[in-house]
């Protein structure tokens, strides 16, 4: 069977969706016009709008969409925008989305301080809706976050990573927020514990794969449909499951001698050789299966709920995101 | 008579302080040891510690100090440390408080995350805490913080400046915070919003006065006294007080001299030449008269409450403030 693509899966939701787009772009301007410029500017990057999309689906497979709903929605966007605009910092990153980044275009000052406003702007909506579950679940999310890039940006800099600490990390820095949606999504309209556990754990593991997803498109992923070149990680000297399988999987002597290339400055790293290394040495198909297994994890989670529409878009949503090209 | 040193002032409540020490430091580690690391290294630079000691005051001034104040003093650090941190990436410092700051040991990358970090953990403290009214205050002081950064840093790239948006800049990013520390100390033992609002109230003022000292000391002060060189402000192209009334209260054709120097590359800035033509035209009286006229606010506030010694040392914080040399 052809996998659906994303706009098939959320077809069911397109109102709820839209109704989301609408609350979130009321809910996010300031009175300050510099703020406001940039936010324009954020505002045309529209990502894929995953998280609030996990949102939804998540109240909706358990009840009727509401208010609580929304705003938990809107909450975890500008949370991600957030982070994401943090993250060029983090990264030094020129592009995002295909536009210069905010970092690029305003230097670091603008980005951390949008970020910030950002969160705070998040924050602010849950306290004011009193949905203090969403505060509970959301700060520690933020914390999560922030340790799981301190952690990776400590391994990136010794060059060393293994599997157990890559999971960690993948787990606190992208799995975490994933998680959160969907928890977020199912304590929008039930307290059944059960339910809400069973939709955090498929965050959980739908999290993983889709970072797992991710850090296999840097290897085998076309530059035309990512918008920046393959090897980033590899330029940043970031070892992610691909390369660390690899690394163990292969040779010593052939390991050191990829290590050390690595080791050069970015520019002179060449990035051909360790992507061929890694396709040579079972990085590819190892992290496949690995993320696979994430999948599988995260549609057993939906046992518990009876069949229906919904049930179907989360489970087409795992092969989207287990098979996704950009 | 003479001023009182501010350990004088905070004697009266040293043993609150010190359990607040206790408090601060058990409640900032992570389980993430490069987290860690950086968060022993911001701890060697205790700070004056000014914000949780407003809390403690604003609450001993109606009641007894309780587990919420301390919770809030705490908060109120953990926000202050964070914003530290971001404004040293903003400002692209290279020292605080003496030592090298976190951007310039560890990269943009580790002060951007930590400061994330710090300010989940503050913020999920006062989840755990159920301190919601905190949440309220705080994370709307995280939006006005940015914001008041944001404009300054655009008026800043624009070499303009008036005083109106001076004043707005400055509410918004130092006065806010030094207000929430009040509101939240009073807020911790008492339902009573006459209280509360003196105590914000005076928190705005003093805070106001805080920052007019604080960029009059950038022309007047002592180098080994603030750790730093004189004329941060000139060389960051930052107009404040001191210099935009006296380009407002010269001559026009040198105020336009003044401000062609600072167009400079910040090294080829003669940055003694504008020190002299602020202090020559009047900048400085007028700032001192200014944030005087802010510590009389700040000092009227506390009319409603009757004398003692904790009133005392809010009375007296009012003039270290306004006489502090650094």
């Amino acid at each position: 069977m052809r996998n659906l693509n994303l706009s098939e899966i959320t077809q069911i939701v397109n109102n709820e969706l839209e109704i989301f787009n609408h609350k979130f772009q009321g809910s996010i301007w300031s009175e300050n016009k510099i703020v406001n410029i940039i936010i324009k500017y954020l505002l045309k990057q529209k990502g894929k709008r995953i998280r609030p999309l996990l949102v939804i689906l998540s109240s909706k497979i358990i009840g009727n969409v509401t208010d609580r709903t929304y705003r938990g929605a809107t909450l975890v966007e500008l949370l991600h925008t957030a982070t994401l605009v943090h993250d060029d910092v983090v990264d030094e990153a020129e592009t995002r989305r295909g536009f210069p980044s905010i970092n690029a275009v305003w230097k670091n000052k603008a980005a951390v301080l949008i970020g910030d406003y950002l969160l705070a702007k998040g924050l602010m909506l849950a306290v004011d809706g009193n949905d203090f579950d969403f505060l509970k679940v959301i700060t520690n999310t933020v914390k999560r976050m922030s340790e799981g890039e301190l952690l990776q940006s400590s391994k990136t800099r010794k060059l060393n990573n293994d599997e157990e600490t890559y999971y960690k990390i993948i787990s606190d820095k992208t799995a975490s927020l994933i998680s959160t949606c969907c928890e977020i999504g199912a304590r929008s309209v039930t307290n059944d514990e059960t339910k809400i556990l069973a939709m955090k754990n498929y965050g959980e593991n739908l999290g993983m794969a889709f970072q797992i997803r991710d850090d296999i498109l840097d290897y085998i992923g076309k530059k035309s449909l990512l918008g920046k070149p393959l090897g980033g990680d590899i330029r940043e000297k970031k070892l992610t499951l691909p390369l660390i399988f690899a690394l163990k999987n292969s040779n010593q002597d052939v390991s050191k001698i990829i290590l050390s290339l690595m080791k050069k400055n970015e520019k002179d790293i060449n990035v051909d050789k360790v992507i061929d290394f890694v396709k040579n040495n079972g990085g590819i198909e190892y992290s496949e299966k690995v993320s696979k297994e994430y999948g599988q994890k995260a549609k057993e989670q939906l046992n518990i709920f009876h069949d229906s529409q919904i049930k179907n878009s989360l489970l087409e949503l795992v092969d989207f995101i287990l098979e996704r090209k950009k």
